[in-house]
């Protein structure tokens, strides 16, 4: 009676046709539902044993994605090292010395936590969610509104990508970076600027040797792991196209879909509902 | 302005005190607020690296933990390995040849997916959760509840351990394991069976190199982390006594109280609200 019911659902949400895998639906997506990951907002971090690809967000933080960005061609993080791996928390980076000179950056920036929703598309999830009124996605990102205080901002979702801070909130700017590779601290929400996500080797980070000194951090430099360089991906002659869903096409609203309400036999109690950190960002090299 | 109002709302939820941090709350927490963990109840995974202390929670899965302690004091687990480690997802222990004699302890069982409600504790968190109308804490564990169809079952928080199954719900039972390594995986409640959660050394567990297989599955046993032992804390002669905070108790009222308002400087903007998977769960050695 169940699955007959469940059969329904599915008939109904899918305007008759039996729903298809994640798989199905990604496979034959219309090229008009990815976009174009712009290498010009995209950062190559290069470790010892591979390649961290963290996609900026221009729209949200936009004097840190250029300060960012500044540093970066100046090859700034280049023999740095991630200092701090806090399990289930986060991964961070920066210059264990604090003394390397940030040229023509800078090196505090004021917050960019939060902004106004002005114009920016949302594609709102249907779910309650526990920190915040509306929660969704804009251009790819994990997102959270308050229409009462008229403002949007980044969510810390697993692989967001940000800057650190000391108490002072205009400490942020990028010269110390972290990564989220656990639940996700949606405390910190609006209370630490995030510019970016990983999209590609975000598991060479989330599976570094965790600190073993206070919050994570590394006791002795001997354990840190170096960062080879930082690049922006436009700058690199090789560097690979690549793609991501958009998070306001009608595939991506066919996964969401899928993803709330399992259809396949395993699941014996789908919930019918999805959490917006457990929404995945399909992302592809360029056919 | 907004200060003043924080302060003032400090002085309304503690009684006219401050707000203490979180080390002085766990620091002069009164004995009768901490529990002993039962070593009947405690499972010792040895790896190479260190030691992984599981709870077990006999009163969601009695049937899973009486099977998983048969098969622990029959050394079943002794040998086998971590087979698989999905990034963000879980880690997975297993026989990889699935031929091992199973001896007194039952190959499969029925699920232990939820329970009645009954007169089982249950410490409700003030916020919604997308998954679930109540959220809260049963025996120091992650529950959640539905009055509705008078059940409660374990979340699938980070670091809950369960017992991994094929398609039918029935071939559940404790020969293939695993544990929450990454973003809780909600979806998953009430269709896997949880049957304990690790106080200790998840970490041996989330740093493991990930699995390059389809869903994280090592692609050769040379990548396979051998598990040393299994062993039931009773059974080993210098067992640690480990205490953990009562989730009924007054000072993880006041911890939870200080996690959903964070008052300390670094806070800009204090969320006022906590998702049932970003509760810490103290856990000390004896004193």
């Amino acid at each position: 009676m169940k699955r007959a019911i469940a059969a329904l659902m599915v008939m109904t949400l899918c305007g008759g046709a039996f729903a298809r895998t994640q798989d199905e639906i990604l496979n034959s997506a219309p090229a008009s539902d990815w976009r174009a990951v712009d290498p010009e907002n995209t950062l190559y971090m290069d470790l010892p044993k591979g390649r961290v690809v963290i996609e900026l967000a221009p729209a949200f933080a936009p004097n840190h994605v250029v300060n960012v960005k500044t540093l970066t061609r100046q090859k700034y993080y280049d023999g740095l090292a991630v200092i701090r791996l806090q399990d289930n928390y986060v991964a961070q980076w920066a210059d264990p010395e604090s003394k390397r000179d940030v040229g023509k950056a800078q090196l505090y920036l004021p917050p960019e936590f939060a902004r106004p929703i002005g114009d920016l598309p949302f594609t709102a999830l249907p779910d309650v969610d526990t920190y915040a009124p509306q929660v969704g996605f804009t251009h790819g990102f994990p997102t959270a509104r308050n229409p009462d205080l008229g403002l949007v901002w980044l969510a810390h979702c697993y692989a967001m990508v940000g800057a650190g801070r000391a108490e002072d909130a205009n400490t942020g700017g990028g010269t110390e970076l972290y990564a989220v590779i656990g639940h996700a601290p949606r405390h910190l929400d609006r209370n630490v600027t995030l510019f970016g996500r990983i999209l590609q080797g975000v598991s060479l980070l989330s599976s570094l040797p965790r600190g073993t000194g206070d919050i994570g951090f590394y006791k002795t430099p001997a354990e840190y792991t170096p960062i080879t360089s930082i690049r922006v991906a436009a700058d690199v002659p090789d560097h690979v196209a690549l793609e991501a869903l958009r998070t306001d096409s009608k595939s991506f609203a066919e996964l969401l879909d899928v993803r709330r309400s399992r259809r396949d036999e395993w699941f014996k109690e789908p919930t019918n509902r999805i959490e917006l950190c457990n929404v995945p960002l399909p992302v592809r090299e360029k056919k």
